[in-house]
């Protein structure tokens, strides 16, 4: 049984996450996929920075290093920032490897084409981990292509804002109070602007529209607003009607067939498959042409639920026949 | 371009579902798995009852009609009852076919049989439509097992139940009126005594049991209550203390390692993943190791959405490399 050799570029809380469980998992790894799981290399920005122990892995700060493994089968991508992962992943399929990344900004523009070039190289990307962290959205709207068809998707897809509507909402706190705590509690970033501006929702709609509907819209023509303008008395007044705004990510195909998106607060009611999602739960709704509503609701971010969907993204593409049929 | 040829067992609601989808969805199908699925027969019980017209399918109301197709690859089983299903099922494995099946009490008894006898004979199950109807709670489980594990499983597995119980909540009116509705509606049986008793939920939950843990708890030994036993005074109480009674099916590993299950009504609050879940919806919270709990809401049942998922299934399987395993 010949061992599968991993690399991990980016050593922060992603990073070490995939390290840790492909430790954890080896034995089931190696039962589910054929083969054990090794991290040959981990690619960091700064050798003298501290960071834990990984006995007999190579570690370096120059990709060409992690490009000259012999035989290296994937490469998990944890680095913040579009550039250089972007090309990092597209060397790392041109040397034949299957790719799982968490990058939701570089994949909403490169996926696509990183897919492509996948396809055409015999090798696969693993996504699920870009949108909604630890919630299979991804694999669910993979099934359902395969004999159904979506025709629309709501979703809850930035943990921070929910988190900021759920407590003004409960506790009647300003949005400036609820955003000061997210930030303390580690979800929100030191700039949050990407989640309290819509950005980051709007990424992840755009890497689901592509999966979908095999196609985004023009990202200048989707309207995109924050959280950030809602007030207070919006959203205590809401509460008093039994209504809840929540930040809701909308994508569909129009009847023209041109794709309809739009990101930004909504007021829903209780009938609304949204309704429920509080705190910084991620919740997809997936609108489906034969089998409904399907819902999908769960931890939107996190160590350990974005770094266990990369390691079961990398088990999906080992387990598939990737190689075999680019030879046959 | 090979055609797969399909047999269909049980021409009834959801027989007929999988016929119409197989039809309309010729070009999807042929592009996802690489070969276009055609039905080649269909088993009746009684040839005399009419039916829609289905043009050039053999239909027969003898299995060893269906087993004498060269080269079948594929036998959706759609009937009623727990035999002869079964038996059929074991006899087209034997015969080389992936079989697919919606039959939750004969797949909750013999489904891991079925499985290992298919994995000797180089075939696949599919059993995604005999949990939860559309919701796509056996996929996500095989995913999260490749990687991650499941500590605990709470669902509400009985439409039927879940939809008497919200009547009796949001409309005040008895057990026996919001029965009466159910069974009007086409969600009840005319006996509906495996809805009402959770043996029904029972034995999906035997299924998820045995795909998250491997092993099933000793069937005696699990506590099963219905609904039947709950009155109207007791849902509105707890309605007006903001709690809301739900019927769930609950599995777990207990601390020294055995498979602890129950099923009956249970009160829980607003922040319980299942508190939100109403009508005949199904819902499925899984507690994982790595992601926390994850949830997955839907439609239970139904024509279309049941044979959606029995057709992805077959999908699936399709494009997976059984065949070359075996003669590698």
């Amino acid at each position: 049984m010949a061992t599968v050799k991993a690399a991990i570029l980016g050593f922060g809380t992603v990073g070490q996450g995939i390290y840790r469980i492909v430790n954890e998992r080896k034995e089931q790894l190696a039962a589910r996929t054929g083969a054990p799981i090794e991290i040959a290399a981990i690619l960091v920005r700064n050798l003298e920075r501290p960071r834990p122990d990984t006995p007999g892995v190579l570690v370096t700060d120059r990709f060409e290093d992690i490009l000259a493994i012999p035989d290296l089968d994937v490469v998990f991508e944890a680095i913040v920032g579009e550039e250089p992962a972007g090309t990092y992943l597209e060397q790392a399929i041109a040397a034949g490897c299957h790719v799982v990344t968490a990058n939701k900004v570089m994949y909403a523009k490169a996926g696509a084409s990183l897919e492509a070039f996948a396809r055409e190289s015999g090798t696969g990307v693993g996504y699920e981990a870009t949108v909604a962290g630890g919630v299979p959205v991804i694999k669910t709207i993979q099934n359902l292509n395969l004999a159904n068809s979506i025709t629309g998707i709501q979703g809850i897809l930035n943990g921070t804002s929910n988190f900021i509507l759920t407590k003004m909402r409960k506790e009647e706190c300003s949005f400036a109070d609820a955003l000061k705590e997210a930030q303390e509690l580690g979800y929100a970033e030191a700039d949050p602007t990407n989640d309290v501006s819509g950005f980051d929702a709007f990424c992840k709609l755009m890497i689901l529209s592509g999966l979908a509907f095999g196609e985004q819209p023009d990202w200048e023509h989707v309207p995109m607003d924050g959280i950030d303008k809602l007030t207070l008395d919006e959203v205590i007044d809401a509460d008093r009607q039994g209504l809840r705004y929540r930040h809701i990510a909308d994508v569909r195909r129009g009847e023209d067939g041109e794709i309809l998106a739009s990101v930004g607060p909504v007021l829903i009611g209780p009938d609304h498959p949204l309704y429920g999602v509080d705190g910084v739960d991620n919740a997809v709704a997936i609108e489906t042409a034969y089998a409904g509503t399907l819902t999908v609701t769960g931890p939107g971010a996190g160590m350990y639920p974005t770094a266990s969907v990369m390691v079961e993204d990398a088990a999906v593409l080992l387990k598939q026949p990737f190689r075999k049929l680019v030879t046959d």
